[in-house]
């Protein structure tokens, strides 16, 4: 089975989300006055009826940050030229700014090593219509998933470790440049990425550690929890950057454990926080939520 | 000890918040292109800095929400003149508005009877600085908490249930006429208050209910939880209205439970619930982040 | 792809429990002098390594209860024997006594109508080798879920409502005898099952309702709960009694909603609530940890 | 006031717990057959009535934990015997036991500096009778908490930073001494303690430090996790060691946080976590439910 094929009946979503079709501008900028005004100003003037408004001031570090989703039914400009048009106001304030259409369904690659979870979970959240975005392939050293791929109806692409590094990603920069994947989701991808790699898709990967972050880097981390005799377990979906479990924070969520709990019952009650706080990292992702800002996010919930 | 006396040191706030004064402005009306745009406009015409705007829209209904407060340094119209002179939007757009000035320490009432959690937590939040707002007094049902409300300075006001509910609400009016204070907070007060008093203060009561509403209404819910043998009890803060524990919910919090939990057990974890659950409504209340719609609340976090 | 042929290799189980074959005995009687060491002394005596003991006392009515999970290897009586053999004990002391053998794979029936989360999240556990049992079947008044019963391996039956339910449920009893499955779940499967039915079954079959019972039962809980407008919402696995959304709670869990949730977000974020709860309940069961008392649930952790 | 003053009614307990007295062992000896049998065995012999009994048997490390909790009243062997009498037991196991009577009211005293949301936390729960402890003393390095515990009846003792730590530990020695307290609790008391002052009591003081241990150890935890990006932020109760912040952990809670708070914030939402963990912990250790185990603890909940 291939994209396209007719879906196993199980997967044919039945609540169909409404047909309003938005677009989502994302600002940042120093804070002064007048920026919302400016912004609303701006829209209204061009025909936009807003649906969702979300700002956040750092009166620290004075900075503004903005997300104004809007119907495109009645907006007068076309999506190419709205950061064109809107550079009047862009400029005065010195903005960044960002247009993204979250309704036109996105396109991600997953990469995944021997552990299912993760993986099953986002196949299963993409195939009930939960995910608004299609996975256009899945990556893996192992060969494991090949058959769950072809179920699901995904092209499963074989990358071993007898590649090596440099042949492994080379491979993975064709297959995201032949796809135009916008998202790397590392769904328990147990090979470290090369700086290099990582830096070439900024905020564009995300991996899912399983701890919460920043305690327990590294390799083994329920074992870290136990050792340490921690009360708390977690995890934490956060953007891949060159420092290894240091990236912006997305997601993180917790469970409770006690003494009773053996490194294999970590690993267990951890699947299902991994594959939750995963799923809903690249959902805010997705839907234009997440604002990235001196190593740290703003998510608009 | 009463208010105006020197203050246990203990009780010395050591964080002194930013001496910034805003005010804040609360907006419903049907949803509508244009009404972000004109409610900007007509702040920055008046030269007010914006800290703050949270929005929604109940898409169901078509109604749009609004909460923006705004620094009144450099802002040119006096509050007395703010909904005047806004009349121009508010009519155009058909908009119910408010405007409060949460930096303006408010003043509340707390009632209780013989249970201490709820009614020490308050004070002792008020008194470390962290309520912002004033207790201008404590009514009760029972003499218990006269020396704890000497101790924490505020005036102690003994209303009996001898005199009965005529009387005892009476005098509630009369203390609340004359300390002009805006919100009654029912810290396990376990007189039910008439439907006439109720009714004087619309989204001017808050209540603690020891269930998460709607389960477990009425007497008791602890021993209803126990026989039900649930394994999450909750504690609610709500508005009071004349149908008991009915009123638009403001904050819920829940704790998990097992079977060795007996109903004292239940008792005990609930209280630590009902202090954080009030406390956190409370302080909701006092920044102006709750609006009241068709018996729900719109909570601004 | 039926029973028995091999599996696609995602599925195939990493990490292997170990072998160790264990025994439980579950018991409840009056509490009283000595029980503890009785049962102690009668294992001891037969050479059983106990692996794991719970107790609990009812100290309200005087019940008490424990689960005692000892290894086979070295104990010298046959599993047949032992409730015989334990006998002198359990008259002494007016036990309800019964002994499981957990770590014989179980099998279990998984009863669905359309909506696939519990059942895909079960399939999933199952073929990763998380659930501890085999399951047997799937039955459906839908056809959706034929392919994916395929793909997992799991003879699938439609029992359409056109049968009626006196048929369909007959169909039903002719499953479980069949096939030998010791608990039927009910996967959200939308139909009420008959008193009658549910009778044949005491504590035999697990339903998840998808609110925080005892609020909001019956049809469309999370559209109650919109309308309430509540700041927590949850999902509830417990024993199909009788009396529709009554029976003893096994697990619940909740998430916090906030005024943005429409009715479905609430669908939404109650799916992942519905999976988790309705697999832990599932697991507690079969591994012996629930005992069922006075319409609630003694569930050793 | 000072202890036996007669209390502000706010603070006569309305529950009085029942009189049942009662012993608590605990034991811990390498995992073998029969220790249950054994243990239960013996105390049947003397007539004891087993309240509750908890038992973990750590596999990896081949270790078994017992918490016995039995009714004085029947007994034959008075308190101080039992150990003794024991021995025919505990040598054969090669057992590590203990004998703790918890519902003799345990003294402990609270150190404290300027911060008083943990101190009044542990000074209303004693004063409304949730403690089942007195608080002997509450030294500082600062006087600000001298009128609070007048109020709340407690001795208080003003150890300034000037006197040097040697000088303040020694003092803190001799109030121990003096008291007969059997623990300490470290109430957000900011002075590092002296690693010769802990050694003396093992397991014998209990600390609260303000993040989800191993994240964020030493100074200012809430600025570390702001400038992290964390989504959760947590508290952590510990028993004190030498090396800071590495203690075995009794208790751990955490709250979700978002962008929007500012450190200011985490504070404040950390204070409500740090005195309900804090509370938590001492409790539990008090009613001898927490054994330290190779760094980690044990906790019967």
């Amino acid at each position: 089975m291939t994209l396209g094929d007719p879906l196993p009946t199980t997967f044919l979503p039945r609540h169909v989300p409404p047909g309003r079709r938005t677009a989502v501008l994302l600002l940042t900028c120093p804070d002064t006055r007048g920026i919302v005004a400016a912004v609303a100003e701006f829209l209204a003037r061009h025909g936009a009826n807003i649906v969702e408004v979300d700002q956040h001031t750092d009166h620290h570090d004075g900075v503004f940050f903005q997300r104004v989703e809007f119907e495109l039914a009645g907006f007068d400009l076309a999506p190419e030229r709205v950061l064109e048009e809107f550079r009047e106001v862009s400029e005065r304030f010195s903005m960044e700014c960002e247009l993204r259409l979250p309704e036109q369904v996105a396109r991600i690659g997953v990469l995944a090593s021997r552990q299912p979870h993760c993986l099953l979970d986002l196949l299963a959240r993409w195939r009930t219509g939960e995910l608004h975005a299609d996975i256009a392939f899945v990556a893996s050293n192992h060969t494991d998933h090949a058959e769950a791929c072809a179920f699901f109806g995904v092209p499963f692409h074989h990358l071993p470790n007898d590649l090596g590094k440099d042949v492994q990603e080379e491979r993975l920069h064709a297959l995201v440049d032949e796809t135009g994947v916008e998202l790397l989701v590392l769904a328990r991808y147990m090979q470290v990425l090369s700086a290099d790699f990582v830096a070439r898709y900024p905020h564009g990967i995300i991996n899912i550690h399983h701890s919460l972050l920043p305690a327990f880097v590294g390799a083994k981390p329920y074992h870290q929890a136990y050792e340490r005799g921690v009360k708390v377990i977690g995890a934490t979906a956060h953007y891949a950057t060159e420092e290894l479990d240091q990236g912006p924070i997305i997601a993180q969520d917790v469970a409770r454990v006690t003494h009773r709990d053996s490194v294999e019952d970590l690993v267990a009650r951890g699947r299902d926080l991994e594959a939750l706080v995963l799923a809903r990292a690249v959902r805010l992702h997705l839907a234009a939520k997440v604002l990235v800002y001196g190593g740290r996010t703003v998510v608009f919930g």
